[in-house]
């Protein structure tokens, strides 16, 4: 039987944009695993199976609900250690909790400034409301302030990249040959923002440039076949 | 036989201050093997084993000349994979690249802009000439103005250390339960700035700290065993 996740939708049901599903749908694939997607909107709490944290991504795999992506990758390893491995031993499932780290401080953080108004912009006028309340109370001040100077910021972003781009300019993936978990966490990122943003987060010549389309072209092109912005 | 590493040397001939050299005496003692250093100054190149780069490390393990500090591991790790393992497989390889790409970008980066005057101070004559003349040309201002404002700067590279410090306080080292060569790589950082400066990079209470109190205990204390300012 398939395993169900469920996996955040903007307006759109077929526009998911939610980096931690993206991390989940690629490691499934890298499994081998079958799964279908449930679009799931911020609002929709009482619509996850239980038990929740009121977040996505949530999986039923037959009687097991796993929720929270790094839970699930552990469980996808642990439970399925016949098939290709994610982390690939325990120095690189510790050393991917460094990436998971690095990403979630440098690369979100800044990208959340980027997209934060086109996330607001694809989302339907129930979470609308919601989303604008909570976001604008978290960071004192409205989306539009929020995102404002982008482009003045979008350097600095770049320059931050560069441990990534050095790494990526001498090997195919951040596993090395081949993709593993840390690939799907930092791809997770900029996936989430070509669901729903036209800002190019990317110099058309930029080392990472080519991951992100060498991640694209992954499993079929699982990532190509949800709605995006950009080639 | 015991390999022979060449080690940057200070004026003091037990005054050990490389990053890439600490790497390598670290990754020596992972592997369990016996080794002896030559201390080496700066201006010495022809004093180094062919082929060099005029760089150290340089070790001599019998009839191996080997240079660079990421070719002394992966040639460790290679001819006595049987020992203790320095990546962990593949992943765990390639991962090692994003952080050693990361420490250099971005922690070497700042650690120069606090202590490249005290590596000055801890250097004999003829090695301070060179260093002035080759520093002041490659950064374009005198040696005493790269490191003005160190103060103003330490609140940043506190924050960049983020990713370092949320992984630092959920496991005991970068690999997990126990440390892999991307603890070394990291380590070497702090352990240069220890060797020639008593300015304080991290706060006493910073987890990255009490990781690096874990680092010098390794091995019988081998890096409490070189002079150093801090505790």
């Amino acid at each position: 039987m398939a395993i169900t996740l469920y996996d955040l939708a903007g307006a759109e049901a077929d526009r998911r944009f939610s980096p931690f599903c993206w991390r989940t749908k690629m490691a499934l694939a890298h499994k081998g695993l079958e799964f279908e997607t449930v679009p799931w909107r911020l609002t929709e709490k009482d619509k996850l199976p239980q038990p929740n944290a009121g977040r996505v991504p949530v999986i039923v795999d037959g009687g097991h609900v796993v929720h929270d992506s790094s839970t699930i990758a552990e469980y996808l390893e642990s439970h399925y250690s016949d098939r290709p491995a994610l982390f690939g031993g325990e120095a690189g499932r510790a050393l991917t909790r460094f990436v998971q780290n690095w990403t979630e401080t440098v690369v979100h953080a800044a990208v959340l400034r980027f997209v934060l108004l086109d996330i607001h912009r694809h989302i339907g006028p129930v979470d609308q409301t919601y989303f604008r309340q909570s976001r604008e109370e978290r960071f004192g001040m409205t989306i539009e302030e929020f995102v404002k100077d982008r482009d003045q910021r979008l350097p600095a972003f770049r320059d931050d990249l560069t441990p990534l781009r050095r790494t990526l300019e001498r090997q195919k993936f951040l596993g090395g040959g081949g993709p593993v978990y840390a690939d799907y966490v930092v791809f997770g990122a900029f996936r989430w923002a070509r669901a729903i943003s036209n800002f190019e987060l990317l110099a058309a010549d930029d080392p990472v440039a080519a991951w992100r389309g060498r991640m694209l072209d992954l499993f079929g092109g699982l990532a190509r076949k949800s709605p995006a912005y950009g080639s």
